[in-house]
């Protein structure tokens, strides 16, 4: 073997077990350094060419280590953005109107293009917000209101209806900087529910209220509310009405039968955003009508911070959206966070990995939109497709549904 | 430097970057071998002798490593335990009562014995299941019933009163093996709620229900559903009639009188459990009565999946109780096991820094009891007490009340 080779190889041997190469430098000439101890015990007479030599092994290794650096794909270094003292401070959204079985042929010209201007609808509220200062919660909760208030998704306006044929809404937001929390569960006659959310994260000592509860604290605050019939849409009724048609003709349990994949379209969405501001503050929410036909006061992960949301300035700012119960099992948003946070990768990677990989293990498919304290952006789904948007501080807009 | 010496160095520095040693070991096979290839290219001529001196430096470092595996502090060795094929599987299991002011000049000795021999009830129940192969999820319910069922704790029958003097109860189970989850929350007449959690986990769709839709869910599944009045207590009710007549006395907004220092000791409490069973499987539970005079259907951190509880069979199980609205931001459960995961930080490690920096940083007080996958228990808390017990395979029992 020659010696290009070897250190190339050993170099790799490193690589394969993640060792950061300075210590591995110093490792190395420590031992080197005790080689050449015994030796010398040992070996009295040896010429100290031998020593020599040992030294510009090391020193060579030290040399390839800046090349590999700047070579290897997927190190730590890939999600830095370098920024200039006199550079303009980035900012940038990214938002979901929620993932499923979203396929191009179900879909008309007129729906396609509705959901689009909404989308784009939303984002430009929160950008411009972003873009005169404002802060990423504000962003993230007015963004969400837009959304919350189209018929075209399932949250606010769009609800979809429980199994009693009622809306019960749920979200949360989570702000970066602070760590702060608000969320609501259940709630049936709040038309925002993630303004519900932002005043439970600032005027309350609570993170989570539920249901009656949460609206009595509504009406404390000044909060109006409206009729629950509100919440109607024929669309989504008649979604209800499909879903018990099924189970009514299916003889398997109610288990299976309100996870139908034929139905799935229906069933999912959520509306959701997060955001980076001028000061580097991350912010995110989510807000949602649940699942059609679910029972018993179901909770789902959108207002579970850590699976549906959950924002950390030292590393990113996550919504998510699909099957609930498996975002909650499997701690999607902090996930995500904590493998940046512990285990040093970029959150593209860390997105990758939970959405591709630990939600779909477990049985469970959706995605999450989420943006990181440098401003990159990532949109990750395991489903058809995902409504989705993200415009960066140069006012680039990035709109999608379809897997492409 | 003598090679004693040189080797047990040589070992420090690795233990100080955390390396793990049979991958060193492989590591400096590799290397030792490359060198004497080097060696042998630049100087043919060398003895044999050399190179067999390298090789038995290579087997001494690899004999060194389990005598520094039982001495080292804090090192990630710390939570390996070694196992011969012959030796039977470890278990174990630890639980808690809730954290708080507790304080021995506070305390009666019979209130003391009360608390100390209903610990040590408890974790007997749930040892003896270990003990004779049962899950680690049944040891979970079945010892947490016997804490829900006494006065004692906060949990079942000696829950805390709501601020409209109504008992709401929490609860939530996590199994490591298969990370499934179950949670209800708001229930108001279900006698032991961690049940009706673990109904949820193995017997819906759903991983979270709340209040009367839990309970419809309940008797659905044939739960005898309880007289509320079941969970009155004089004592839970004078510390509501306290806090109440301190809040009105108080100028101060309904935010801080909620969480008066003075009264602390009231309104915390929980109870939960972690345990590892026979066949290497996890699991946790927590059930609870959350906050004294809460409001608005709160929801605290023990039925929030990652904050209250949570388990998998690669990390750890563990069980929180403190100030929930902290507990949920910081995401206290699901972060101990993230950082041992992506880390890989000992359990003992990751407990310390949750509990010690992160959950005081935000603000908060509380603790945690937690096992891993090899048996190691920590019981981590920032409060004055945590009434506490945890027993391991051989039967060794350790209760703990106050800080030591």
């Amino acid at each position: 073997m020659h010696l290009n080779e070897f250190i190339v190889h050993f170099i790799d041997v490193f690589n394969i077990y993640h060792l950061k190469f300075l210590q591995v430098q110093t490792l190395l000439a420590l031992y080197i350094c005790g080689i050449c101890g015994i030796f010398k015990i040992q070996y009295k007479k040896l010429h100290m060419n031998r020593i020599l030599t040992l030294l510009i092994v090391f020193f060579v290794l030290f040399s390839c280590d800046n090349v590999k650096k700047t070579t290897s794909e997927g190190s730590i270094s890939e999600h830095k953005t370098e920024k200039s003292d006199t550079e303009e401070p980035t900012f940038g959204l990214v938002i979901h109107g929620g993932a499923g079985t979203i396929l191009k042929k179900n879909m008309s010209d007129s729906l396609e293009n509705a959901y689009k201007q909404k989308l784009e609808e939303a984002i430009r509220v929160g950008h411009e917000i972003l873009k005169n200062g404002g802060t990423a919660m504000e962003a993230v909760t007015k963004t969400i209101n837009i959304m919350e208030d189209s018929p075209l998704f399932n949250a606010g306006k769009g609800a979809v209806f429980t199994h009693e044929e009622t809306n019960e809404l749920d979200a949360s937001v989570m702000d970066g900087a602070t760590l702060n929390a608000g969320a609501v569960t259940g709630v049936t006659r709040i038309k925002n529910p993630i303004d519900l959310a932002l005043e439970v994260m600032n005027n309350s000592p609570h993170v989570m209220l539920a249901g009656e509860g949460a609206e009595i604290f509504a009406q404390e605050k000044g909060f109006e509310l409206v009729d629950p019939y509100y919440f109607y849409t024929e669309n989504r009724f008649q979604s209800l009405q499909r879903v018990k048609q099924k189970e009514s003709n299916s003889i398997s349990s109610s288990s299976s039968s309100t996870f139908d994949p034929y139905i799935k379209d229906s069933k999912f969405g959520t509306v959701g955003c997060a955001a980076l501001d001028k000061n580097g503050n991350l912010a995110a929410g989510t807000s949602t009508g649940g699942m059609t036909n679910k029972r018993w006061n179901r909770i789902g992960d959108a207002p579970i911070i850590g699976a549906g949301t959950y924002a950390n300035n030292a590393t990113c700012a996550v919504s998510s959206t699909g099957w609930g119960e498996y975002f909650i099992r499997a701690m999607v948003a902090h996930d995500i966070s904590a493998m940046m946070e512990y285990k040093g990768v970029s959150l593209k990677e860390a997105a990758k990995e939970v959405i591709q990989e630990k939600v779909p293990n477990l049985g469970g498919n959706g995605g999450i939109v989420a943006i990181d304290k440098d401003g990159n952006v990532t949109m990750e789904f395991n489903t058809a497709g995902m409504y989705r948007a993200h415009m960066n501080a140069e006012g680039e807009l990035v709109i999608g549904i379809y897997k492409d």
